[in-house]
C-alpha cells in the first residue's frame, strides 16, 4: 500500500509536532511526503501534477495544524482546484473512489475543550464533519482521525506512542482487528536491526516475535473449533 | 448598526447568484462590502487594515460559494492571520465580543441532499460547525444561516423572496420577532420613494404603513391590559 501525506502547515521548519513526526517517518516504506507550503510558496498550484500524485497512492493524508477547526487555506486552495469534477466526484470522476483518506491534526488546546462547555464547545468528531463529507464525495473511505492534542506538554513516553500510532496509521492496512495489530508488530519487530542489540535483548526480540505467532495459532485453533461446535 | 460583508470568491464577475445580491444592496444603508480576491489578488493580506474594518462593525458576514463545505482558500486565509491571539480571542481578545455574525453561502446542489442519505450527507448546519465555533471562540453572536441552494434555478419570484431575505438578513435587528420585522417594514415603506407612483398606490402605501402602525399599537395596548390582569 502507498501512502501520500499532504501536509499543509505555513511554519512547518518551526513546529515541534511537526517535525518530530516527520523525523519518525519509516524509511524504505511506501511514503510519499508532500508538505504543501514548500512546493508552492506562491500558492499557485500544478493541479495535473497533483492529481498524478493522487492516483498513485491508495492512502491519503491531511497532515496540518488545526487552524480555526480546519485546514490551513493552502491545503483548501488543493482542495478547490485539485479536486474537480470528472476527477474526484461527478460522473466520471472516479479517481478517488475506494482509496482510504484520514486526518492527522496537531491541536494547541486540550482535548476536554473540545465538547460542550469546554472552551472549544464542539468535538473534533463535529468539527471535522467537511472532511468527512468530502471522503464521502469522493467515495473514498474515511479513516478513524489521529488528533494529537498539546505536543509540546507530551512526555517523552507519550511522544513514543504517539510515534507508533503514527508509523501505524500510514502503513497499517485498515482492517483495525488484534490479527492487522498483530501483524503490524510482527512485520515491525523482524525488520528490526538487530546488530546493535547484545545477544540478551535479540534473544527477547525473538521471544517476542514467537511468543505473538503462537498466540495467533491458538486462537486461530480455538475459533475452527468453535465453528466446528457450531 | 454598520455591517460588514466580507465575500470570497474567485471569480465573482461570473456569480449569477454573487451579482444579483450585489446589485440589491441597499444605498445609503451602513452596509460596506469588502470583495477579498479583488483587494488580495496575490492573497497577501493586509491584517491591520481588516481588524480596523472588524472594529467599525457591529454585524460581520461572511458570504461566499460552498466549496468543498466549507468557504474559499483565501477567506480561510484571513481568519488564520486576521483573526489573532490578543485580537480576536485569548486574554485580551475581545475585539468582537458583542458583535454579531452570520453566514450567506451560495450552494450548487438541492437543499434535500444534505442530510444523511442524500448526496452530501450531511446537513448545512452540521457542515458549519467551524464557523459556530468560530463565534463561539470570538465572541461572537452566530446568526441564523442564509443558505441559497441552486440560485440558478429560482423562478423570478423565488428571487425577490430571496433579495428581501437577504436585505434583512444585512439590515435588520437580531430581535426575530413580529415586531422586528414589522419595523423594518415600516422603515423600508417609509424610505420608498413615492414620487413616480400614480396617486392611487401611493395611498395604498401609506395605508399599509398606517395599518401595520394601528395593528402594533393594538397588540401592545392588548399586552399591557394582560400584563394588568395577572
Amino acid at each position: 500500500m502507498k501512502t501520500l501525506v499532504i501536509i499543509s502547515h505555513p511554519e512547518m521548519m518551526e513546529s515541534g509536532s511537526q517535525q518530530y513526526l516527520l523525523s519518525s517517518i519509516p524509511e524504505g516504506k511506501d511514503i510519499t511526503i508532500h508538505h504543501l507550503e514548500s512546493v508552492y510558496p506562491d500558492f499557485k498550484l500544478d493541479v495535473e501534477m497533483e492529481q498524478a500524485l493522487l492516483k498513485e497512492h491508495e492512502r491519503i493524508i491531511f497532515q496540518f495544524p488545526f487552524y480555526w477547526y480546519s485546514a490551513p487555506a493552502l491545503l483548501k486552495k488543493w482542495q478547490d482546484e485539485v479536486l474537480t469534477d470528472g476527477f474526484a466526484y461527478g460522473k466520471r470522476g472516479k479517481a478517488l473512489t475506494g482509496k482510504e483518506f484520514g486526518l492527522v491534526m496537531s491541536i494547541g488546546v486540550k482535548e476536554e475543550e473540545y465538547q460542550p462547555g469546554g472552551r472549544e464547545g464542539f468535538s473534533i468528531d463535529e468539527l471535522t464533519k467537511p472532511f468527512q463529507a468530502m471522503a464521502l464525495k469522493t467515495g473514498m473511505v474515511f479513516l478513524k482521525t489521529l488528533p494529537i492534542f498539546q505536543f509540546s506538554y507530551l512526555t517523552e513516553e507519550q511522544k513514543m506512542n504517539l510515534l507508533i500510532r503514527y508509523q501505524q496509521y500510514l502503513t497499517r492496512e485498515k482492517e483495525d482487528s488484534l490479527k492487522a495489530r498483530e501483524k503490524w508488530f510482527i512485520q515491525e519487530l523482524k525488520s528490526t536491526d538487530t546488530s546493535k542489540l547484545n545477544d540478551g535483548d535479540q534473544f527477547v526480540l525473538n521471544q517476542a516475535i514467537e511468543f505473538i505467532e503462537e498466540n495467533r495459532d491458538t486462537i486461530d485453533e480455538l475459533k475452527i473449533v468453535l465453528d466446528q461446535m457450531e
